[in-house]
């Protein structure tokens, strides 16, 4: 398969990058609003897979292209840029499987809080804004950004997938089971997207709160 | 310490009566609207633990009588019975910690999902139904009843904490300590306690999706 990371310049597009480049054969595309910007950050993963050892290509494209070229686009941008990122690809799209990673939160003085969208879920809200027709999955929420970028890292980390049909699910089940720690969980369709991303913010408060615990991750066992 | 379970003849009572009783050295009382009700449950966890070869007194009595005698009071009772359960036991609570473990949800033709009160979680719902100045826990809101209750089950689980001072955390951290198997982990206010209590739902969809996983909690990591 070949992986567009539509807005792949940001830190979980880096960890998925460099996770996708190293352990498995999908070719990895970064996508940016700026072609410029998403050509720099794939040369810059390039030099990091080098340094440890992996010599392969990543591309870089404007979105809509990334995206054209695509079997599977990661959608990894914050999630106040999710609607403008997918309309902006709009049909280049294809028959590319849409994945949304992204979490709404806000912080108070308490701590982190899920803040999801009026649709009721980040995920919703991507496949409501994708194409009709479009494969739409919910993935890759509940991971610590930067271990997932620290390649010397191990994960021991469970990925829950919602998805719209069983051609999302079974694309994004292969996906994750391709990267080394990762397990892939199903989770249902996408109405059950928001109970995977309200598990985000619980992972920031008790990072917060334990001492030693940092860039955390979810096991269900 | 002593610990009373109100309405602690179901299932998270049942689970939590036999690991504080088998592994820990506090005592544990069963609460429930009828007394004799209580003591018939009290003597059935006493035979169960007499089968796993422990010799120990669990005591029965109405929930507020349990209330009154206890440093910790942990309400076991579904959501929709919380309030009245609280008020039935109104300052009979005196310095004791409430603790509540319990989760709203709802289910549609998706699965399972987070359904909080108005007041944001049903952590918060306990404490606002508590008399002023109670110390108030959430905990053990993502543990498998089932399996918590199988005393040869050997658990592997973290339980997040929210309090609302330091003497609620505290109490219900070495609670958590006590029982082999369980890693307490501090979560912050009350105000984050729906990130803990939505976990829930996520377990139950996720078991009733991936062959093999049943009776699920979670691992922070």
């Amino acid at each position: 398969m070949h992986v567009a990371l539509l807005g792949g310049t940001g830190d979980i597009g880096e960890g998925l990058a460099l996770r996708l480049a190293r352990d498995t054969d999908h070719g990895v595309s970064i996508g940016s609003r700026d072609a410029e910007k998403a050509q720099a950050a794939a040369e810059e993963y390039e030099a990091t897979l080098a340094d440890h050892g992996v010599e392969t290509t990543v591309q870089g494209h404007e979105n809509a292209d990334a995206a054209a070229a695509s079997d599977v686009a990661v959608c990894c941008v914050p999630a106040y840029h999710l609607t403008d990122t997918i309309d902006a690809v709009g049909d280049d799209l294809g028959d590319a499987v849409l994945v949304s990673p992204a979490v709404g939160m806000k912080r108070d003085e308490s701590g982190m809080h899920y803040n999801p969208p009026g649709v009721g879920s980040v995920t919703r809200l991507a496949a409501n804004t994708a194409p009709e027709g479009t494969s739409v999955a919910g993935a890759f929420h509940n991971l610590a950004a930067g271990k997932l970028a620290a390649l010397d890292a191990d994960l021991d980390w469970d990925v829950p997938i919602v998805a719209s049909d069983d051609t999302a699910r079974d694309t994004v089940v292969t996906l994750v089971e391709d990267i080394e720690g990762l397990r892939p969980l199903v989770a249902g369709s996408l109405d059950n997207a928001a109970e995977i991303e309200g598990l985000t913010p619980l992972l920031i408060n008790l990072a917060q709160h334990n001492d030693g615990m940092h860039d955390l991750g979810v096991r269900f066992q």
